[in-house]
C-alpha cells in the first residue's frame, strides 16, 4: 500500500518538487494528513491549512507552489482537484488493486432474452429483465433491477438498489377511482452515467425516458416517466423530477430539489438544494427558493405574519397614498 | 405489432369516423405521432396540435369531432383520456402480448407459513415473510419485501424494491438514549393498490397500518406506522406521511409533499407538490405551502428580509397609528 | 397469547393495583383498547381518554394513579412510555415468541473475506461484500447491502433495502464533463444503531463516514460521504445529510429535513420536519424553516408578494423617513 511520487508523476503528469523516490501510503485532506499521506489544496480559501499540514506531499496550483514548497514536497498542476480525482482512480487500481470484474454473478437473475455485454459486470442479486441491454464496461453493483427493454450504455455504474424501468405513475380518473395507463415506453441511458443507491428511473408511457451521456445521479433520486436529462447534468441526493420534464445539459440540481412535471429547463441552469421548480427556466443562471432557517420561536412569528403578507402590502400601499 | 381500428372499437367501444380496416402500429402523443400511430386529445388546450398532427387516427371528445374529422380518421368518445388508458391496456395485452405470469419465481424466498394465492405472481428475488398473505391476481415485480403477517389484497402491483412492513420508528427516550418500541402491528393493503419502486410502508406499533382499496402510491414514498390512507387516494413520488396520520378518500398528494404525524386529512383534499402539512385539514380543497422559485440573488434579499417580517409588520402598524 | 399482570410486574417492576392473576391478551392505545388489553397513558393531555377506556389495565405515572384506580386496575411507574416500550419488547419475546435467529440465510451472498459474528443474523437476499464486518447480535433483515470494508457494530438492526457503503457523490468538473473521484473510505457504524428501510449511507472519499453508538435512522434517509452523526441522535424518515457534515450527539432531525454539506451541528439541536439547514448551528435549541400551509388561493397571493418583500421593506423605510 504505497506509491512512489515519481511513479505518480509518470502516470498522471504534473511538476514534482521533491524526491521522486519518496513514497506515500495514503491520501488525506490537508488537516488530517499524516507525514505518510499525499494531500491537495484545490480551494485557495483553505491555504491557511497548507502551512500546518503534516502531509508528505501536497498537490497545488502553480500560484501556490512557492507557499507549498516552503513547507515541503509539492506537485504543481493546473487543476489540483481534477488531478486529485485521477490520483484516487490510480490509487484504487494500482495500490488497492480494486476494479470491476466482468461477468454475471451466479446469484443474479438475467433473463435469457436480455443482452449483457461480456465486459459488463452484473453483481450479486441483480435482476435484468427480458429485452434489457447492458453495454460494455458497465457495472451493476448489487441488487439492481433493470426492467424489460431498458437500455444501459457503456461504462455506466449503477449502485445497489437502483430500479430502472418501473412503471411511470400514469392514471386516468374514472368515477372516483383510477384507471391504469400502461407504461409502454422504456428507459434509455447513455454512456458514462452513474446512478446512486436506491435511485429510481421510471419507464416512459409511450415514448422512452432518456438519460443522456455523462449524467450523474446521486442516491434516492426519483426520475418520472418521459423525463429527459441532458448531457453531463448532475443531480444530488433525494432530488426528484416529475413526468415529462426536460432538463438541459450541464445543469446542476441540488440535493432534495424537486421539479414539477411538463416543464423545461435550459442548459447551464443551477438549482439550489431543496428548491422547488414550478415553472420552466429558459435562461442559464442560479435559482433558489428555500425558506430560511431560524430559531423556532422567530420562525413561528414570521411564518404567521407571512400568511398576511399580501394584506400587509395593501396596507403599505394605503399609507403611501395618504402620504402628505 | 398492429391493430385494426375496427378491432379496437369492437373491444372498447367509441364512434369511429374512418375505415375500420385501417391499422395502427403504435401509440403516440399528437406532436410526435407518425402516420402509423393512434393518438388522442384529452385537454382542449392542446387542440392546436390536432390540426398539424400526422397521426393515423385521433381519439377526441364529441365537441372536437368536426375539427378532428377535418384532418382525418377519428374516434369520438366521452372521455378521451380514460379511453386512451384502456387502449394502453389493450395494446399491452393484445399487441405486445405482455401480462402477468402467475407463480413464484424460483429465486424468490417465500416463507412456508406465508400464503400466496395461486393466481398471484412473485417476481425474482422477492421476500415474503412468515404469515404474510398475497391476494389473487397480485403481482410483486422483483426485489420486493413483504414482512411478517402483512396482508396484500387482490390485483395489486408492487414495483421493485418496495418494502412492506419494516418496523415503524418507535422510540422512547431514556437517559439520553433510545429504547426500542417493538412494532407489533402489521400492514394491511386493500385491493387494486399500486405501490411504486422503493416505496416503504411501515408496520404498526400496536394496531395495523392500513392502505385502503384503490390507493396509488408512486416511487420512493415513506408511509409511517399506523397511518391510514383512504380509498382511491393517490400520492406522487417522494411524498411522506409520518406516523398515525389519517388521510381521507379521493385525495391527491403532490410529489415530495410531507404530512407530519398524528393529524387527520378530510376526503377530497388536494395537496400541492412539496407542501408540508403541519396540521389537520377538515375541509376539502386545494392547499399549498412552497417557497416561490426566484433567481438566487433576488431570493437572498427576500429571504433575509423574511427573517424580519414580523418586525416589519410592527413598524407598519406604528406608521398606521401615527397617520395624521 | 396472554400475559398475567403479576408476571409482567415480576419482569419489569412497577406498582400493580389490581389482581396479579388477571391476564391481558393484547396491547392497545387507550381509545381502542378492549377489556382484554393492557394500555398506557404517557401524555397527561390525553387523561380524558383514561376515564372512558375499556382497557383491562392501564400503565400510568404516580400522579395519575388515583384517577386510574377509580376506573380499574393500574400499574404505576415513573415513566409510563419507557415502561410501555419494555412491555412491547417483553410481549414480542414472551408472548409472540419472536426474535432474531442467528445465522446466514442460504439465499444471502456473503463474501468469503467478510467477517460475520456467529451471533449475527443475515436475512434473505442480503449482500455482504469483501472485508465487511458485522458485529455480535446485529440483524440484517432482508435485501440489505453492506459494501466492501464497511463495519457494523453490535446489536444493530438494518431494515430491508438498506445500502451501506455505496460510493459517495464525488466528482471533479473537467471540460464540461465530470471526472469520478473514487471513494476510498468506508462506513463505520457503532453499536445499537437502527437503520430504516431503503436508507443509504455512503462510503467516505478518503476517510470514513461515521455513525456513532445509539443513532437511530428512519426509512429512506440519505447520508452523504464523510458525514459524522453523534451518539444517540435520531433522524426521521426522508431526512438527508450532504457530504462532510457533522451532527452532534442527542440531536433530533425531523422527517424530510435536509442539511447541506460541510456544516457542523452542535449537540442537543432539534430540527423541525422539512427544514433545510444551510449553515452551521453552534447552539443547542429548536430550529425551523418551513413555508406555512395555506389554502392555495391565499398562498398564491402571499407567495407572489414574497418576491417583492425586499422592495416592500424599502418602501416602508421611505415612509418612516417621511414621517412628520
Amino acid at each position: 500500500m504505497a506509491l512512489a511520487l515519481g511513479d505518480l508523476i509518470a502516470e498522471l503528469g504534473g511538476e514534482l518538487h521533491g524526491d521522486p523516490a519518496a513514497v506515500v501510503r495514503g491520501l488525506a485532506p490537508l488537516e488530517s494528513a499524516t507525514s505518510a499521506d499525499l494531500s491537495f489544496l484545490s480551494n485557495p480559501r483553505y491555504r491557511a491549512q497548507l502551512r500546518d499540514s503534516q502531509a508528505a506531499c501536497v498537490i497545488v496550483a502553480p500560484a501556490l507552489l512557492d507557499e507549498a514548497c516552503a513547507r515541503g514536497p509539492a506537485i504543481a498542476v493546473a487543476d489540483p482537484y481534477l488531478y486529485f480525482a485521477r490520483v484516487t482512480q490510480l490509487w484504487k487500481r494500482k495500490v488497492l488493486g480494486l476494479g470491476m470484474v466482468p461477468g454475471v454473478h451466479p446469484s443474479a437473475v438475467v433473463h435469457p432474452d436480455a443482452v449483457v455485454d461480456p465486459t459488463a459486470a452484473i453483481g450479486p442479486l441483480c435482476v435484468v429483465e427480458r429485452g434489457a441491454r447492458i453495454g460494455a464496461g458497465t457495472e451493476l453493483k448489487s441488487r439492481v433491477t433493470v426492467s424489460e427493454r431498458c437500455v444501459i450504455g457503456e461504462r455506466c455504474i449503477l449502485h445497489p438498489g437502483v430500479v430502472i424501468g418501473a412503471d411511470g405513475f400514469g392514471l386516468a380518473p374514472h368515477e372516483g377511482a383510477w384507471e391504469k395507463i400502461e407504461q409502454l415506453g422504456a428507459v434509455r441511458i447513455g454512456n458514462d452515467v452513474e446512478i446512486g443507491a436506491n435511485t429510481c428511473i421510471d419507464r416512459g408511457a409511450l415514448a422512452d425516458t432518456v438519460i443522456e451521456d455523462g449524467v450523474k445521479l446521486d442516491n434516492l433520486i426519483q426520475i418520472g416517466h418521459n423525463v429527459r436529462i441532458g448531457r453531463h447534468t448532475a443531480l444530488a441526493g433525494c432530488a426528484g423530477v416529475a413526468g415529462s420534464t426536460t432538463i438541459g445539459a450541464h445543469c446542476t440540481i441540488g440535493g432534495r430539489a424537486g421539479l414539477v412535471g411538463h416543464i423545461s429547463i435550459a442548459d447551464h441552469v443551477h438549482i439550489s438544494a431543496a428548491t422547488v421548480v414550478t415553472r420552466s427556466i429558459t435562461k442559464p443562471g442560479h435559482y433558489t427558493g428555500v425558506f430560511p432557517l431560524d430559531d423556532h420561536a422567530a420562525w413561528e412569528k414570521n411564518a404567521a405574519t407571512l400568511k398576511q403578507l399580501h394584506a400587509l402590502r395593501d396596507r403599505l400601499k394605503a399609507l403611501e397614498k395618504n402620504r402628505p
